[in-house]
């Protein structure tokens, strides 16, 4: 079986294992205190071109989501994202276990826009029961989205702005961010999510890490206390060291976006190979996800050899499927793929 | 500087780095339903020989904590646990933001005992208006406890007894089992908090792993669904194989303990000599775990080469110090510790 | 100003005021306790035909749903509702912050239906990775709904059905419930609800009480230390006879049901005005609330003189409004707004 | 039965039902922002003289405590009160539902005092390991206290001073406060809580009205989107006027100040009777909770015919009770209560 289940179906990138090893019985302060931690929050505040930002280091998204979102957040207040978007979706309803509602748009192609923002801030502030309702404060994205479609930094800087004048804190949910960074075609660099952003979080786990995810604070407003928060909600790792040097391979010499570049030349192919056999797309992706339409024989097919997600049943006969490269991802594995695809049509 | 400041200064026992480099191209899936993870549930089950127990590895102790409490708990109950429990004192709240109370008694050398539990029982449901009160449910002990100390077979047997007469749950926190099963003189075995306990917890994170915690779930009645639990507390790790990997090395061949045993020799070496040298100490511990008591120029000469903890200011004069070993510390600095105590006094 | 905005404009029934008053000395124990509670709590099984359900008496609506729905769930499951569902619209996230999710499905007149609970139930059970998606646990109707609309006896039935099949609990807010059970045409009788749900509240506030609900639990599941939650809630008035006299007076001999008919038999009259003068309507009503689509134009014409809500803007020129009745809406009052609609057209 | 047990066993103050009936069908707006509501603010901020203060008006008192507290408080900070505190012994955890601990600190006859208030600062400030532990935030005081006792305004002063020094808010539960202001020998008024204050509120259900606690928001930092606190608490109060009928009542012309002194004048009938008699005492209060300590006979002799609460068992032998008057005590009963005391010794 080879998988194309996830970006994390192996460990780490083998800098990261290295690393760990040779660093295995140094004596180190816990909690995120070390000098590795340090480090690491140079490289990566170096890397934003924010060095006034505070860098906090947690172990996975769902914690890394749960502990922003409620820290943010007056108790009837709430976060305001895509249908589609992980918190309303997929973590087992970990904000609304914090106290706060996850109020939803529908997305485009995983994505919300401004007017999005300024409807939502419309709607509630221009309603005279108003107090009834929550109050829309936290406006969640996610780089890339759930359907592995991006931003471009136009969209990013309309969505800010609106975020400014609402007076709302835009966040945004990293986990596959490296492969959004070095996607063909964007033009959204660290510095500028850096700016427009008052939180977002630097993937790891998916990205190249064994787990671990960086969680960069611009927002003065926002910083107070944090270390607080992570600890209360069970995300602050005794041994914080082991994300810190995670972190520093990762953005000590740019491993993070190598790294996911090659999964992105990969997923490409195999979108590439899809296309050319007439195979119709869910989602129009460019980073690592791909999402073909395939028939019941092809999903059967496929599967005795491949590892891969339905991702939903359009009608009785088609269903979209999920095809997902990592840093780990090798050529050969690709090129058996690919071979194979041609061979269903 | 040598650090004794705790038992999470380095990294972890090599054969676990070995074991996650060995397999760190291996597909698996992912949150915790993987081989390695199934593996190292039968190595668990089988230690504590309880073979219909479920066994689930979450990333850290606090996280455990709330996680296996606020899932045992309906809205109004409560944990019952020492002053000194780590989830009263050192948790920044993390059981009252699940919404629950800890109700707490003086304990003793860290330790409560079957009264303090039959006392809480009946302090609550003698009381005429018990429902203005929060009501104990879970009752939460350490082994060992936060001040190195343990409990015997017949003092769990007792506690157990009385929570079932009580119609309460009992939870342990094994932070540090490892110290505590392997430690001079106990008779309390994996088998023994099996059958006493409803759920307790196998420390990784302190006991040789690079970070990690084996939930033993014994009590069929809170089995359900426990992973839902997990995950909405942002606790399931998303490449969960790392702790199962973790597991199997702890577990397949008596690891776990070994690398415990180490830890307590050294201890004891660092205690008798503070004994020997005429030092009092703040509790007798027979785990890695050492409490002697302090002139404030003891403190400035020993803080000058070797890290550890102040624990309690006694008096203008006095303070209680807390020197830890773990599976990491090294015979050699032991011997450098031993000669520079001598030269105190 | 002639005020058709709610049916909370006023006091209490006459009848209410006089018990309190001639009450008001007697000395009683507190925090529903007392013999008014009592009293009222079997007017009231033995109008629901229930002679072992639990009843409690709390002071809103908001409380009480919280309340309830909160004691129904472990923290990972939800409720699922119509879209606009009051605990999803206008109770500024009072559900999400004892830690549940609101779940919606799409709404037919505010109403539900069966088949919504088997599609919300397989969508859940049937998805492999559930246990990253919140469980469905409740389902919350209210009858009448937010739209005026009824449920059949029918519906209920199915519903109820689809519920215990799922094993799910059935929750129904009866706020506006007396306008309900005396509507025209309805089937659905106090008894029936008893029978279908496993919880619901019988609303006093809208329907001739100063204030209060009657939790009416039928399920012997669910009954357990219910009254501990009340407490923390912040639920239990301490002067509990309060509620006990108001829901003796509304139960001892069909005061409920007489005063809320009137107020229908009113709506009705001010219907079918608007429907002889050739408005539109948003909804259907057969119960106190009524929703004529409006122009800007007889909207302000109206507004001079009477009181009313606007509900949704339809387009640019028409907007859906909201005229209530209630126990104590007087003729008079209903006589000149129908003058006043004859001049509108 | 002569019920001493609450000062909660009547209904209300004879001129607020005669309010109640008189505006009984007048028609206002709801929640709060009616007439009566605004006219009743205006007499409390004058009581007050705190003309730029909010006040809100919720139904009861722990729900006025956990909407405030919770308020006023970040995920990770706590409400520090005295061990005998209501919201940390009788209100089945309604401040940990909404994910806050109560840290406690050794009462004083129910009382703290300003150094208990610098120790916890500087014991959470000066711990190096404070993200560690909960952070106290606001200070909870009860004015009189569960014990009958008050404090003196010098307590206050140095208190809130000391709060102001360490950043804390400083909350004032006044359930009882209509006895505290009128009690021989106080030199605290209303003005002085509002100048000494951050949050207190003036307690109704226990002094005279039906139900109903008024909120007296003093420092501008905390008055933002209080009512969607209230709202979300299921404490907004549709009919919102019924509060506002009952303050104006209780404020307009001295009403509640009066009501509460013939309250107090007969508890010290009673306490004199006991200490003529040689009864000792648990507390020494000057309001209306008196505090007399009974053998098992005199509690046999005396529950015949009178109602009163045990309070704590001394000793195998004695116990102390509480007796408690209210508005509503009639001369009669205490006169009778008396003769019975005397033949008691």
């Amino acid at each position: 079986m080879i998988r194309f289940n996830s970006d994390y179906t192996e460990g780490a990138l083998p800098e990261i294992l290295d690393a760990l090893v040779k660093t295995n019985f140094e004596q180190t302060t816990g909690y995120g205190e070390d000098e590795y931690c340090a480090e690491a929050r140079e490289y990566i505040k170096s890397a934003c071109n924010a060095p006034s930002s505070d860098v906090h280091f947690l172990v996975g998204g769902t914690q890394t989501n749960l502990t922003v979102i409620s820290s943010l957040l007056r108790p009837y207040q709430a976060v305001l994202c895509a249908d589609s978007g992980h918190i309303n979706t997929h973590e087992t309803g970990a904000i609304e276990a914090t106290g706060h509602k996850v109020m939803t748009v529908q997305g485009n192609l995983g994505k919300i826009c401004a007017d999005d923002v300024y409807k939502a801030y419309r709607a509630h502030f221009e309603d005279e029961s108003r107090e009834h309702i929550t109050q829309p404060k936290v406006v969640y994205i996610s780089h890339p989205t759930e359907w592995g479609t991006l931003y471009s930094k136009r969209e990013l800087e309309e969505i800010s702005e609106a975020c400014k004048k609402c007076n709302f804190y835009l966040y945004l949910d990293g986990a596959r961010l490296g492969y959004g960074l070095v996607a063909e075609g964007t033009d959204v660099t660290l510095p500028d999510l850096a700016r427009l952003c008052d939180c977002f979080y630097i993937g790891g786990t998916k990205c190249g890490a064994l787990f671990g995810e960086a969680v960069v604070i611009t927002n003065d407003e926002i910083k107070a206390d944090f270390r607080y928060c992570i600890k209360q909600k069970g995300a602050l790792l005794a041994k914080g060291r082991l994300l810190g040097i995670q972190f520093c391979e990762l953005f000590k010499d740019g491993l993070y976006e190598r790294a996911c570049k090659n999964a992105n030349v990969l997923a490409l192919r195999i979108r590439n190979a899809f296309a050319e056999c007439g195979f119709e797309f869910y989602f129009d992706s460019v980073t690592n996800q791909q999402f073909p339409i395939f028939t019941k024989e092809e999903i059967d097919t496929l599967s005795a050899k491949y590892g891969f997600l339905p991702i939903e049943k359009l009608d009785e006969s088609r269903t979209a499927v999920r095809f997902c490269t990592s840093w780990a991802t090798r050529d050969e594995d690709v090129d058996a793929l690919i071979r194979d695809i041609k061979m269903l049509k």
